[in-house]
This record gives structure tokens, sequence and C-alpha cells, in this order.
């Protein structure tokens, strides 16, 4: 299993943004929609082995965690407005959730109110954790187990707290080279590095 | 200099498609879009020795050259729709062109009636010309020049015909590995490659 988190610091919690305004209205919510198409599609099909979480934390209620799980999901497209209308109506049906809970909303997609917190916390239990970061050990030298969760952060990055949560949790820093790369590039340059090792 | 060639065969040559609709209006659009962000955007800053070209072949005044130069553009943002809306305006400022003209529309973006068969006809001059394809050498055993163009096809691939030019001019063939990916994230690979041996 996969797994990519993607904490989207200014993205909108309710469904309140505008499909024609997504950078803006929805706080760079076209970035989290690239993010997602990145994680799961590739030529004709989905990533199957594929997750991909997106922790929304801007007004007016956050956190919403929304996953789209490759194994499941149906009749979702990979440009961005189609992805952001699923993240719209998730958003609806997650107005009044309870803290961590969460419910399904299409084939494929869950929305939760939990931390992005809890869930790396979660995710150190049972997978290897990657902080992808331009300062960590090279992506080609380290040891990918089969299970593994990459953690990203949005234009923003990540605060030094945070970063220290991300370091107790023996999550692994790790870098993709010497030039820095949007969030969803990463994404696709992560799956690449490892659909490289694991198709020999 | 590097260099990205996209032919988009339903993609509209008029800019009477729809922002809000770019998948069906635009005859795909949405994928000629995402290639551009691939190509030109990094982390805070564009790719400054990067060109795309895309191709339009579809209805109703085929074919239209649309290129995007990294070293002069400005004022465009990675999202899809913004960058539809650079695409919209250069096929209005080239609705009446003659064979092989070409006018500079914003900078950074110019088009010109040039049909993707001339443009890589004369690539291939000053190029090294590389055909991604899943049958090809891979990338990673291939030598690369400093100046490159990556030859891609859309969703709908691309002709024996013009496969059969594409040998004629030398092009190898090139494979990213065993998977096959969306040609945005073929070019995000294409750069990746690139970085890592020019970075070193």
């Amino acid at each position: 299993m996969r797994e990519f988190i993607l904490r989207a610091s200014k993205a909108l919690t309710s469904p309140d943004f505008n499909l024609n305004d997504l950078p803006s209205s929805g706080g760079r919510m076209d970035l989290v929609c690239r993010c997602i198409s990145s994680a799961l599609w590739v030529s004709n099909d989905l990533r199957r082995d594929t997750k991909i979480f997106v922790v929304l934390e801007g007004p007016p209620n956050p956190p919403r965690t929304i996953v789209f799980d490759g194994f499941s999901l149906k009749g979702v497209n990979p440009d961005e407005r189609n992805i952001a209308s699923h993240i719209k109506k998730a958003l609806k049906f997650g107005l009044n959730l309870e803290l961590n809970q969460e419910i399904e909303v299409s084939p494929g997609i869950k929305i939760a109110k939990k931390s992005f917190e809890s869930l790396i916390k979660e995710k150190s239990k049972e997978m290897q954790l990657i902080y992808l970061h331009p300062e960590g050990k090279d992506i080609r030298e380290l040891e990918i187990r089969e299970n593994v969760a990459f953690i990203l952060g949005d234009h923003i990055g990540i605060s030094r707290k945070t970063e220290r949560l991300i370091e107790r949790l023996k999550a692994e820093k790790v870098s993709l080279g010497k030039k820095i790369y949007l969030a969803s590039h990463a994404i696709v340059i992560a799956n690449y590095e490892l659909d490289r090792r694991w198709s020999k």
C-alpha cells in the first residue's frame, strides 16, 4: 500500500468555494486537486494500491481530512474542476462531523474530522513514514518498505512544531534531489521512484 | 535548452471552448493545461531553460501551435483554468494566421499556424529528439544532450504515419519504465530525470 498525506493549510473546509476560482476562493484548492490527480492516475487506469489523504485546515471548520482511495474510486476524472466538485460534495456531507468521525461520501471517497497530527500518529503505527524534504536523504539511496506513506506540505510548508512531531514519529526525511518541486510534481516523482523499484 | 512537444489531437483550435468544461468543450484542454504546468513550474519559480509546444489539432482551424516559454513567461499561474484562459487568448489572436506565421500573444506565449510534422522536422535540425514510448530504451541508460526535445502524444496517441516520420528524423524511442503514465506525469518525470543528471 502506498499513501500520500498532504497538509493543505489554507484549503477551505466548507463547500462554499467557487469551482471557477479554486486558487483564491478555495484556498489553493487547485493545488489539492492536482495532488490527488498525481497520486492516483496512470494511463487508462487508477493506481489501485494507492490512497491520498488531504488534510484541509483553512476556514471555517478545520480540520477536515478527505481520503481518495484508488482501490474503489469511481466516476472521478483527473481534471482539477472535476476533483474539486467531489471535494465540495465531501465537505457538504462532512459539515456536522464529530471529532474523528468518518463517513463515506461516494465510492472511494471518505471525509473525517481528523487532524494532520492524529492522522500521521495513526499511520506511524502501521507504515513506514517518509517526510519529503529538500534536506533529507536521497530517495534513491533509501530502503522503502511495501507499506509506505509520504508526508508533504503545501506551498506554505510545515511548521517547526509539526516537524518535531514528524521526527518523534521516526519519519525519515527524504529528498528528491536538488530541485524543489511543487507538491503535485513531488507525488508524481515519488510514485515513479516506487514504480521503478517494484517493477524490476 | 529543454523542450517538450505535445500533440493534442482533439484540442480545440478556436477560442470558443468553455473554461468551465475543458475536458469536453475544449477537446481535453485540461490535459494540455496540465502538461504546460508540468513542463514549466517548480516551487516558487519557472524553469527558465524550458519551453513547451502544444500542437492543437482539433476543430475548427487545425493546426495551431502554441508555445509557452519559461524564460519570458509572466503572469500565468499553474492551475488548469488560468493556463486555459491564456490558450483561449492565444487562439483568439491566432484566428487569421497564414501557414507558418507566428505571433507573440503576451510575454512568453506565441501562436503559429504550424503542423506537428513541420515542428518536429525543424527541431530535429537543432536538438536531440526523444520520443517517449513504453517500448523504447530506458531513459536511465540514455545519453542526453544539453539541447533536447521530448515528443509526446495525448490520450489518443500518435499515428503510425507520424511514427514513421519520427523514425526518419532519428528521434530516439525512450521509455520511463514499465508503467504507462499520463502525458503530464511523463513530463514531470522527464524533467526530474534531467534534473538528476544535470545537477550532479
